[in-house]
């Protein structure tokens, strides 16, 4: 097998790990905790049927690949959670250490794109990477507001923190922000997200 | 909010389920079984990486919504096993059943196009379907194989059945059809996969 093959084929033997790499937010019906690998096609499929809501035109397949790949990094890195302030002091260091480890195991010109497109994402720097920022927001809120709640309960979150993070949904969609704010502000009345 | 986007929300959080669809490949590391959604989730990585060992050009963004969605219908269906002979009797039923209530949740004119898309999976009649295809071959095959076809082991499976099967991955892809040969070559030597 040539060398480029063999290459790629490491690499994604080597993202088979993200399925283990388990994030706060649980499956919809009370279910487990959701991995990395299942919160990204969610995502990308997301991507797919809600494009029309982006602010400015993307390009479908970058995006998709966008939210494909825009936790990779966790795997040697770990999740970390949105609202935990200690973990996101060192989150930079630790991520862009396993970005370097991991996107190296591809052929050059692969692992320069990929690193490319991980960056554009992190840099909110392109109509993808806005939109792909609003997906990776409404995700989880989806399972959540589908639990009740259950994650921002079991961590103490309140909506000031929530929309904190939320609010930068609208850098990448107006529509679905108003998705968003109508959710947030369904599950506050409800009792279900604490103002304060 | 309105119908349209009601629509595809409620599809988005329908197929949450396939998260709970587990088949019967183990990740690598010998690791748990895999589910369909993390399953889907590296096909469509893979499609980005491989795309150039495709036998005809395919339209990227469509490949990988291919990949992603073309386990949803086992939502209802369940996972049929690829060497499972009673299984595979009543699989077509099932699956025909559970694609018509599944993606009609979606608003007419994406339901449309996404069952066309996982019709053309099922036919293999393009370019896309055919490689998609592959990556639905080597996807188990790469996790097995990393893990001493203990999948294969704990079913009995013949090298003859592989072959079968995995001899229509040269239908989208020449190249990864020869890692395929080169990879269950291997497993029969080191006894891992008895020839008959």
């Amino acid at each position: 097998m040539d060398e480029r093959l063999k290459r790629q084929l490491d690499f994604i033997l080597e993202i088979d790990k993200e399925k283990d790499i388990f994030r706060q937010t649980h499956l919809s019906g009370h279910g487990r905790a959701e991995n990395d690998a299942e919160h990204a096609w969610h995502m990308a499929v997301m991507a797919w049927l809600l494009k029309d809501y982006a602010n400015d035109p993307v390009d479908l397949a970058r995006t998709m690949m966008m939210c494909l790949i825009h936790d990779i990094v966790e795997i040697d890195a770990g999740d970390t959670y949105a609202y935990d302030a200690e973990g996101l002091k060192t989150q930079q260091a630790r991520e862009d250490a396993a970005k370097e480890r991991i996107f190296s195991l591809l052929p050059e010109d692969q692992r320069a794109e990929l690193v490319a497109l991980f960056d554009e994402f992190e840099d909110w720097s392109s109509p993808e990477a806005r939109f792909a920022h609003a997906l990776d927001n409404l995700q989880p809120l989806l399972l959540n507001n589908s639990n009740d709640g259950s994650d921002w309960k079991a961590h103490g979150v309140t909506a000031r923190q929530v929309y904190g993070r939320q609010c930068k949904t609208r850098l990448g969609s107006e529509t679905l922000f108003e998705v968003t704010d109508g959710i947030l502000q369904e599950q506050i009345r409800k009792g279900n997200l604490p103002e304060e």
